[in-house]
């Protein structure tokens, strides 16, 4: 008889006490120990939280060497990928290894192949050595186990594309899910950072919402980035700013819209500092979604409250109904799209 | 012709270029000029940020006359009373000097009493002389004036009401205004942190909103919150819990609502890390609101992603249209919370 653990994974958690597993400084990682309500699963890959991955790269100079002994030094330390500075995770890829006896009436098999939907900051995960580190795709090929937990959301990896393919959209599944909810018939819409992956998913999903009545517009830093919105079909137009720059960005989105305030704006950037540049352009009324794990919540709240606007600012939720399937479904229909994600993100 | 100036301000920035007043060094306290769509004032006095005023206090020794000369030093190198070790201001009480000629439509005229509900951070400040050192409440009078740029809020001061009741009350008026928006009839609304000043506000409103068939739940720490809140009756239940324990407050919020989840869920509290006490409670579908500064962007993010929950999560907003009203009225319909606030904090 197996013991039974704590839906959302409590039993893990080593300090403090009595909160959850993403708020833990130290979490259980023992894959040895078993519980009737978990799915322990042997570790492929793991696909770095954006923000997390640049702070890495950043304080490790960019050095493969130094990449891999931080992230084994952090797993270490916490029993789980979970940046101290940034706060944020990721997501792994990997295979059943071990289903729980609670959770056998599940439509999952040892040896499938799976994605995890939940996020690395709370999930258990040992490492035995990191084989390779992608520097440009923020991912990093390891041997070692992770543990779901009876809450924990997956994907079991579609058969109509490659895995790596499927796992780089997964990863930022929640952003294109939400911006179907959000965008109406018609509405406006600023995409910040749209250029990068989340981004060009939002664009996508905005576009498809907004209509042909609607405009969609892109803001990136680079020329090229630009090129590629627009050869891609997904918005009407793109700035060329800095999402750290609010008046440079405000004056060129409400250049690009005719003259007029944003219905959405939704932040896809990997910065700090850009709250303002998302919430001014936005209309009275308007809602500004903040999907990027930089933002900080006293600067949003301040400067919405500073400069008198009226929006309803959300936060970014990595996980809403049916996200794997309207994030998997944008690469099925747009050939043009996938092609670019299995150049750049496999 | 008067100059049109930004609507945020912009143009009274000095250094550095290309941000708004708020995270500048600098910026152009002139009051000669004139701009359009400018309002300026005599200000009375300054109601200096808690930790501001602090940090000021300590560095001079709790010496009135050193205080006056730093606050004097301050203001003149930045142009605005933004204590540079804490990036913190304030808030202002003043009478209307100047209206510029594009904001003569406002229902306000030279003479009004009115509280500025924008920051000090941001906010062109010129002292002649200060008066007055009030240390205890972190307050002092002066000479002088400043300018309310066009996005800038206030709120002309009642008067069926003293001054600082009417302060203590709008110094958290997003809160309950945003719960009069949020909140549906027969809604099940759990309010945590509900006996601060700041939680009883939103429980009435919540209650008033939820009407005879909702559900409104106090999450308070101390039994004497608990009785405050019963005799207060804005509330059809309470719950002792601490928000640092999200699965003790999920079993007994649950218990207190028949077992349900909530429809909405309102945060506010003063400590950190109460993020998952605030979205466990939650059905699927519904609405989790931050008011409490103290959140943590990417806990909140990345919690609802970790235990599968499909929540609308919103960013607290200082401002949301006529929230000094709605809070003013709180006070004017509700005579036991008036006297509760006179007692408590003026």
């Amino acid at each position: 008889m197996q013991t039974k653990g704590n839906k959302y994974g409590t039993h893990r958690v080593i300090s403090p006490h009595g909160v959850l597993t993403q708020a833990a400084d130290k979490i259980d990682n023992d894959m040895n120990k078993v519980y009737s309500n978990e799915i322990v699963c042997d570790v492929i890959s793991l696909n770095i939280d954006s923000a997390s991955f640049k702070q890495i790269k950043d304080e490790c100079g960019g050095d493969e060497e130094k990449i891999k002994t931080r992230i084994m030094q952090i797993v270490s330390e916490r029993g789980k990928m979970q940046n101290p500075v940034t706060g944020s995770g990721g997501m792994f890829i990997g295979t059943v290894s071990r289903i729980g006896e609670d959770l056998k009436n599940r439509n999952l098999k040892a040896g499938d192949k799976i994605a995890s939907l939940v996020s690395l900051s709370l999930t258990p995960l040992n490492i035995k050595r990191i084989t390779a580190v992608h520097i440009g795709i923020d991912r990093v090929d390891i041997e070692g186990q992770a543990v779901l937990f009876e809450s924990g959301i997956y994907a079991v990896l579609p058969n109509d594309m490659p895995e790596n393919l499927a796992l780089a959209a997964l990863d930022v599944a929640g952003a294109p899910a939400q911006t179907a909810r959000l965008v109406k018939k018609g509405d406006a819409v600023l995409v910040l950072g749209a250029g990068g992956k989340s981004g060009v998913l939002v664009c996508c999903e905005a576009k498809k919402h907004a209509g042909a009545k609607g405009r969609v517009i892109g803001m990136v830093r680079k020329q090229s980035d630009a090129d590629k919105l627009l050869s891609l079909g997904i918005v009407d137009g793109v700035i060329l700013a800095s999402a750290t720059q609010p008046v440079d960005v405000l004056e060129k989105a409400l250049k690009a819209n005719g003259g007029r305030e944003y219905d959405v704006a939704i932040n896809c950037v990997n910065v700090a500092s850009a709250e303002m540049a998302t919430i001014l352009p936005v209309r009275d009324g308007g809602v500004v979604y903040f999907f990027s794990m930089a933002t900080s919540f006293t600067k949003a709240a301040l400067g919405a409250e500073g400069v008198g606007k009226d929006v309803t600012m959300i936060i970014g939720n990595g996980y809403c109904h049916n996200h794997a399937e309207i994030t998997l479904d944008i690469l099925r229909k747009n050939p043009k799209i996938r092609e670019l994600f299995e150049k750049t993100y496999v």
